[in-house]
């Protein structure tokens, strides 16, 4: 059996990401597609829309074989971090291939533009550094990089968020010395920055949340864009939760905590320096949403990505020194759901996987999982009424990985 | 002009107060009172009903002349450091004398019992502890270190909770050797626990508290226990903030810093010891209110009052150091209000007094004013909606003491 993997948020699960599902199978001539997905906290710093739970099963009703959480300690994180994570997991569960969608499409530039840039390493990686110390965003300082090295008349445009994303996945790869074959699809119809709706049965999952926190917040308008399973779990977590999950739902409680918080206790955590404590701080003080502390924090330099990040560690109290202990390797396979074929698979390879499969997180090594299971404690918070609280809260300590017969 | 002293709490200023504030100057023969109020949060580690500032007003337009605030690392002490507190601020503020209610009612039994403790005080201590040691509460020990040396055929009994505080008002101006005259007024008709009415026009505070959280929380059934003005004040309150406050409103927050803290950073707060912060860990994930967790928390070794103090210590996220840098003696005069009467006092003894009087927060020493101001904005949390949280919010900021022409 040949396993092709995928690195996925399905935040949620729409028509572009089931094009890059049947494309990945069609593409590698896999057996079989297993999926990394962040868990209940996303690489943006956002609270996923429904749990991981829910995200799970919309993936394996879509086809998804096999559905395996990325870890808050790589899921939170910008790309490098982020794609060594899930590259490292999708070759731990013997992948003979993965695929990614990009903006560029060309698997071969993406492979070109990986060798050079380790061959010029040292020159690249200074050049980075100089261009975040000028202010520049890391997207950009990557892509000014890239240009100025001037490699191969710039076969990928590296400001490009997907093509960053492919690029970390290809120096992950290369990194870990992974025979991992890799693949990658052209995204059609929707930019990944989408705000609005602009084909007619695809759009960016960006353009999809919008409209669901949209004044009407109907789920009918997004219809068209997702497989009706995904539509039927978001109604019933709705009509479940009476909320889908924002950052709204979590001012509250990071307000408390940055208001609760010296200046002090604020700089351990992870991402927090230069003094912008302070400025979080005070921002939140006089804001009463999170939208509204989110623009007042902002800057040139402080990106809205960067701040959510910093926000939700803050949010989660996550520190440097818990994120630096958990951050280098994957220490643990967290099997969220399966297909029958799925299962099949992994009873099949079992013997070769040296990474403990953890499939319900009581059983995990509690250090190992330590980050896991506070951020899902927390995700649960969002919800005030009790019985909807404990029912997040059982999920993540008593749910055992979901099957899908197929 | 002649000033006594009362220390208070008005949560919220009933008929009880009023006899106590008629029978103060009564008996005292001064011009004015003047009233040390617990801030936002009290003694008992619970949040107010109702914000200073509004308290502050109840107990001017009742009578008091001059309202000033005790701070949050006095006011959430035990009976001890919350009596220090006060009598200190009652002497810095030149009082003649000063005059609390007590079960007793006789006023040299407490100060034979106060000079006898004091000659006998290793042995008295060294029982105390021994007793509290032996999983006995405070007031229990104290009482029973009290019997067992066998003073005076037990003058007083100290397991009262006035007897007690009465008690450490009195050892307090000894220790700071102030002029100040003690006076004490035996309670009338409500016993300071007790849960209903048992009077037709008195009642305690406790059972009027009760009574505003029961089911049908209508304030009419209180009307008879309480001056017109109080009543008012209340109702204004709930129309204007929609709930007074109670622990419930918190739980939210507390529940949330619980479990996004790690052992290690509870066991830096205030009054947490001897491993109790993995308990209260342990009971708020799976309790869904206050209560519940309160009823999983508490032991015979650990009371109500002892852990309502610890819980508000790790809502506001006071530590040790941070208590301990504050309580030693108080350091400002915060003023929340005062009558025409008091205006002209406070004019007259201005240049007698040592300590800065803060008018508003903002002027005061930033580092001294520290926990207040952090407790404030903690308070404002427990409304949810931006206007009522900005409200409360620019209370703590904005407002100058209140002026009540008499």
């Amino acid at each position: 059996m040949k396993a092709a993997g995928v690195v996925v948020e399905y935040n949620p699960f729409h028509n572009g990401h089931l094009h890059h599902l049947l494309e990945s199978k069609n593409a590698t001539g896999a057996d079989l597609v297993i999926a990394i997905m962040s868990g209940n906290f996303l690489q943006r710093g956002e609270p996923a829309l429904v749990d991981k739970w829910t995200r799970a099963r919309m993936a394996l009703e879509a086809g998804v074989d096999l559905v395996v959480e990325l870890p808050y300690s790589f899921a939170t994180q910008h790309a490098e971090v982020f794609a060594y994570g899930a590259i490292s997991l999708l070759n731990a569960l013997r992948c003979e291939s993965f695929c990614f969608g990009s903006e560029s499409g060309n698997i071969s530039a993406f492979e070109t533009t990986a060798d050079q840039i380790s061959r010029y390493r040292d020159q690249y990686d200074l050049k980075v550094q100089d261009y975040i110390k000028q202010g520049m965003s890391y997207p950009s300082a990557l892509s000014s990089a890239y240009q100025e090295l001037n490699l191969s008349n710039h076969l990928i445009d590296l400001s490009q968020p997907n093509n960053i994303l492919g690029f970390h996945y290809i120096e992950a790869r290369n990194k870990i010395e992974s025979s991992m074959k890799a693949f990658t699809i052209s995204r059609k119809n929707a930019g990944y920055h989408d705000q609005s709706f602009t084909s007619s049965n695809v759009a960016s999952a960006t353009s999809i949340r919008k409209s669901i926190f949209s004044e009407d917040g109907g789920l009918s308008k997004i219809s068209p864009f997702v497989p009706s399973t995904t539509l039927k779990a978001l109604q019933a977590y709705r009509k479940r939760y009476g909320d889908l999950h924002g950052w709204e739902m979590y001012w509250p409680l990071l307000k408390y905590r940055l208001l609760s918080s010296t200046a002090e206790e604020l700089r351990v955590i992870y991402e927090i320096e230069e003094g912008i404590e302070n400025r979080l701080k005070n921002c939140a003080k006089t804001s009463f949403s999170f939208y509204e502390y989110m623009e007042k924090v902002k800057t040139k330099r402080y990106t809205w990505t960067r701040i959510q990040r910093m926000s939700l560690h803050i949010l989660t109290n996550t520190t440097k020194q818990a994120m630096m202990d958990r951050h280098t390797e994957p220490k643990y396979i967290r099997l969220l759901g399966m297909s029958s074929i799925g299962t099949r698979y992994l009873n099949k390879i079992k013997k070769e996987i040296t990474l403990p499969i953890v499939s319900t997180i009581s059983k995990g090594n509690p250090s190992d999982t330590f980050l896991d299971r506070k951020a899902s404690e927390i995700y649960s918070l969002g919800h005030i009424e009790p019985e909807k609280q404990a029912d997040l809260y059982r999920k993540e300590y008593a749910t055992p990985p979901i099957i899908v017969s197929r």
